[in-house]
């Protein structure tokens, strides 16, 4: 590391080839054993941990401070290196060679009583944690989440300057447009009345930029987005933005395999091979349930609609002469007791199904099961031929739309199948997206921005809801990591979109009108995406949170344990504002008064 | 530049090595020269500019789109690179020996006609050039700023790396702490009642962060500002912020230096000698009037207070009985008539000075003066002594009390000696600031933030108006870049410098205890700065304002006249913000109903 005159070397850094070597150290005490004589100490900072020797007969400070010395005391150990003696070596420690015997100790800074062990080993409630946020940082588990977190975003920034992209920083006081999530807004003082609002992304931005010349734009964009949260979600959250013109999905993808390459290579040391896997949404639903696949295991959903196309089981038949359709997957040999078995049963009807058809493979072949009497021989013949049936296999069936079956057996599949840890690594690419949700009631809504390319103009038309644009996200392990599209550059196409969106012109104009605008001056053809940064180093440190990857996060209800943002404010600072606190937000003040907030950062 | 299907190489790339190239071009059509025969197109793209031949007899595309092409038409040419005829070559035009005859050319979009040309040398007002920005950058001033700007940064972030610097974000959404300029407010919408504030700098968390164990952190962050405007300010913002651990004074400017030499190699080619000039505040003041000097020229201010220890002329006198001082610049040879010469002192008067002394010294060495008759000879010959007085040379001597001769000789030095542009750098440091201003009534108020380590404490007890503090700055030809201080690491201190500052223990717990509580668990020393980014790029591009840097800047008034920002928002979410618009907030605006604003960006 970097030195100064304080601290010549990092504790961690000092090896065998520096024994003898005058060294100055600085850190916090960690672990130390005083049995009255000579006193030892770990010496960590953020190079690692070194092995201090304290011998009042060295008299390196008066004896009062020496056995004064408390964890997490702040200190600088002026000595020398040398080597531990024989049988004292620590083979764990990259510095478990050495030890610093200390001429010169100097408290820098003492420490209260610590409301938590500084140990990874130690659980702690992660309010607490984050109430103490920085005494949190000194374990090794979060110092090095942020050392990953900042790898991986010099990670993305090569790329990105490798591949000629500017870096351009897009602004945060923007005017509100009222799509998807709520925007958050910063009353403005200047003109009273009016407000900014945070981006909840630069995507209109980058757009102009594509319009102004840029061609090949990146950052690391901090964005906002005023949703009830879900546990894996911040108001403010970050995304490495990019956008190219004169660019299709290809070269998108293209730029991201290297992203994908870079970063994992940082963070793991591993080869990401290449290219990714791709897969259509259509293909993603129908193998997996879900577009955003886990790609590290089987056990994909199957067709069964075939098999049962002329079934006397009433059940199946019923679904199958409305449309619906009958899947199933294997589950393996999972070993379960009847109650476990119909526990899945439980689970499918939680998830939304009707119920759940469970069979077992037996060691003569046959299938055990309670509906196995409904069906034919030669139907529990071809189920166990479909689902590759070995002996001891669960298989669960499940009959409904496509929707409700695609949503169960993909959380089933999920629960079953999915590895506890991020060891393994499944990147995809999900292509094809379709311009349009379908409810459940057959109502359409807009599955992406209007800006996105609906690809064929006449199908968005005649069939919006079998109209696939060109959209596309990356998806690991079954999170999506980010997406992305082919943007609108012809007006008249967006003026289409906006209308098969049920967004009527003048709506179009008071919205967009500036941007709609922008966009009759030469607008290139161009293409972007955006990389959920938190999200993606989470999975790659195999945090189950990404909470764990921000410095410092807020709660599930959007406070800060550690400064108690968001808080009260003056009365006069809101008159600047033209603002004013509504008077039944008041009153519920008031009942709230002396009230004390018990708060768990993970509550939903 | 990267390459895509749709475009094989960059327009400017274009040399007399790709002769007989086949090549897909793609960018935006320039001037462009249709004599009813062949077409000359200056296709430019944001590599450059390369003259396209169309040739109806080539047929590249109908006539009608041939001759339809108008300026910023978004265009594709698929041609073949050959030498220009001889004599026709462009010597100005890195691609000026080459032209592209084009076998294809489509059109990707066309554009309207344009509110202002697309080019530097035509002065267009600076609000249309802001309501139509994604024109504006198209020009290659502009084009070039938003280079340069990211070049700055990344030359910023390889010297961070290189010095094991962490990135680190800190929340933008935080708690809201009355120092200083306004803060800007966040309504939250789940605590209701409840603000956000917008940081006016990473400050307190980069502070954590130094509590936490990070010892190096670096941030590129957007700060923000609820300023009434001045010329050379944004709301928001961006600073290159950076905090070390174990760190001093020295170790701060070290890496400055480092910051400075990287980015003028990186956008001027030049190299910038080290060590950079350092001077104290004090110092400053007195040889140039200002804690930001602009050290590329002379003209320094000289104490004449000795000259006239015993004069008989009464004003200057009455000024040293009353602890003022006399002190005077050599203007150089300005060559100006009387009027001119009083033209001075109506400025000085301006400036606040009562008045204002000027000389001319005359080719016989004698001084030409109003006031001449009043001084003795040997007052006269000292004056011309001390100021190194040449024929011809215009002397301005001022007597106030210090702070008001300061400022007014510092302005007249400005006036008379600052050059037009940037094209000399003069770097600096000004050390040892003061920890309190001292205003004109004598009051005290704090010069930094509450956090800077006001040196000897005794000091800052027992005479605070001589308290120097360990904070300083970096200045660049007379604009202050940047500001950084060591930070105070001890609790008791803290609590001190709150007292001598006239803020309450309690008030100091209300706004910062959660800060005041961190400092107590083994606080490193640590030190700091931030540097303005938009400013030091704006210098460095030779441009006289930040939003000629900033890609989507704010006019004076926080507004935006392309997207309209601020704006107004639906009454529904400000209820679910919890708040409401004052009602003689909304009364005003029936009375603006129907009013057009006309805005001037750069109205103060």
């Amino acid at each position: 590391m970097a030195t100064s005159p304080m601290k010549t070397i990092g504790a961690g850094e000092l090896r065998s080839s520096h024994l003898g070597d005058a060294v100055t150290l600085a850190g916090w005490v960690g672990r130390r054993r005083d049995h009255g004589g000579v006193i030892f100490v770990d010496l960590r900072d953020s190079t690692g941990i070194v092995q201090v020797v304290l011998n009042p007969e060295d008299a390196p400070a008066p004896e009062d401070v020496l056995h004064g010395l408390r964890s997490e005391y702040c200190i600088q150990v002026i000595g020398t290196v040398r080597p531990r003696p024989e049988g004292t070596v620590n083979d764990d420690l990259p510095t478990g060679a050495v030890e610093v015997v200390a001429e010169t100790l100097r408290v820098l800074s003492p420490s209260r009583a610590l409301p938590f062990q500084i140990d990874d080993r130690v659980e702690v409630d992660e309010s607490l944690r984050l109430q103490y946020r920085y005494l949190d940082m000194r374990r090794p588990r979060m110092a090095e989440n942020l050392r990953a977190r900042s790898k991986a975003i010099g990670a993305m920034r090569r790329v990105m300057e490798r591949e000629g992209f500017l870096e351009i920083e897009t602004p945060t006081l923007i005017v509100s447009t009222p799509e998807g999530a709520r925007d958050m807004l910063v009353p403005s003082r200047l003109r009273q009345g009016s407000f900014y609002a945070l981006p909840q992304s630069p995507q209109l931005f980058k757009q102009l930029l594509m319009i102004g010349g840029v061609e090949r734009y990146y950052q690391v964009a901090k964005c906002y987005r005023d949703e009830d949260f879900r546990a894996d979600r911040q108001i403010e959250f970050t995304q490495l933005d990019f956008e190219g013109s004169f660019w299709g999905q290809e070269d998108v993808l293209s730029v991201l395999e290297e992203v994908v390459v870079e970063v994992v290579q940082e963070l793991r040391g591993e080869k990401v091979a290449l290219p990714l896997t791709r897969m259509t949404y259509a293909e993603a639903l129908e193998r997996y349930g879900t577009d955003k696949p886990d790609l590290r295991f089987g056990m994909e959903i199957v067709d069964l609609s075939e098999v049962f196309a002329a079934t006397e089981f009433k059940v199946f038949s019923s679904v199958l002469g409305s449309s619906g359709c009958v899947r199933g997957i294997n589950g393996g040999k999972l070993g379960l007791s009847r109650s476990g078995l119909d526990a899945f049963v439980s689970r499918a009807q939680e998830l939304g199904a009707k119920g759940l058809v469970w069979m077992v493979v037996e060691e003569a072949g046959s299938l055990r099961s309670p509906i196995a009497k409904f069906l034919s021989d030669a139907e529990l013949a071809a189920i166990k031929t479909a689902l590759d049936g070995d002996v001891g296999d669960t298989l669960l069936i499940a009959a409904d739309d496509a929707r409700v079956v695609g949503k169960v057996l993909g959380q089933l599949r999920l629960d079953m199948g999915q590895p506890d840890d991020n060891d393994e690594l499944a990147f995809a690419f999900i292509v094809d997206f379709p311009v349009f949700d379908v409810a459940e009631d057959g109502g359409l809504s807009p599955a992406h921005h209007p800006f996105t390319d609906p690809g064929d103009i006449e199908t968005l038309v005649s069939s919006p809801e079998k109209s696939v644009s060109k959209a596309y996200d990356l998806v690991l392990n079954g999170a999506e990591l980010g997406s992305g599209s082919v943007r609108i550059h012809d007006p008249e196409i967006q003026a289409k979109v906006f209308e098969v969106m049920n967004i009527p012109p003048e709506v179009a104009e008071a919205r967009f009108g500036w941007f709609l605008e922008a966009l009759r001056y030469g607008t290139p053809p161009h293409a972007g995406f955006a990389i959920g940064i938190d999200r993606m180093v989470s999975i790659l440190r195999n945090e189950p949170n990404i909470r764990e990857i921000i410095p410092f996060p807020k709660t599930q209800t959007g406070a800060d344990p550690l400064t108690g943002a968001p808080g009260r404010v003056e009365e006069d600072q809101l008159f600047d504002l033209g603002i004013d606190i509504r008077p039944e937000v008041r009153a519920a003040w008031a009942e709230d008064a002396g009230q004390v907030e018990a708060e768990d950062p993970a509550d939903a």
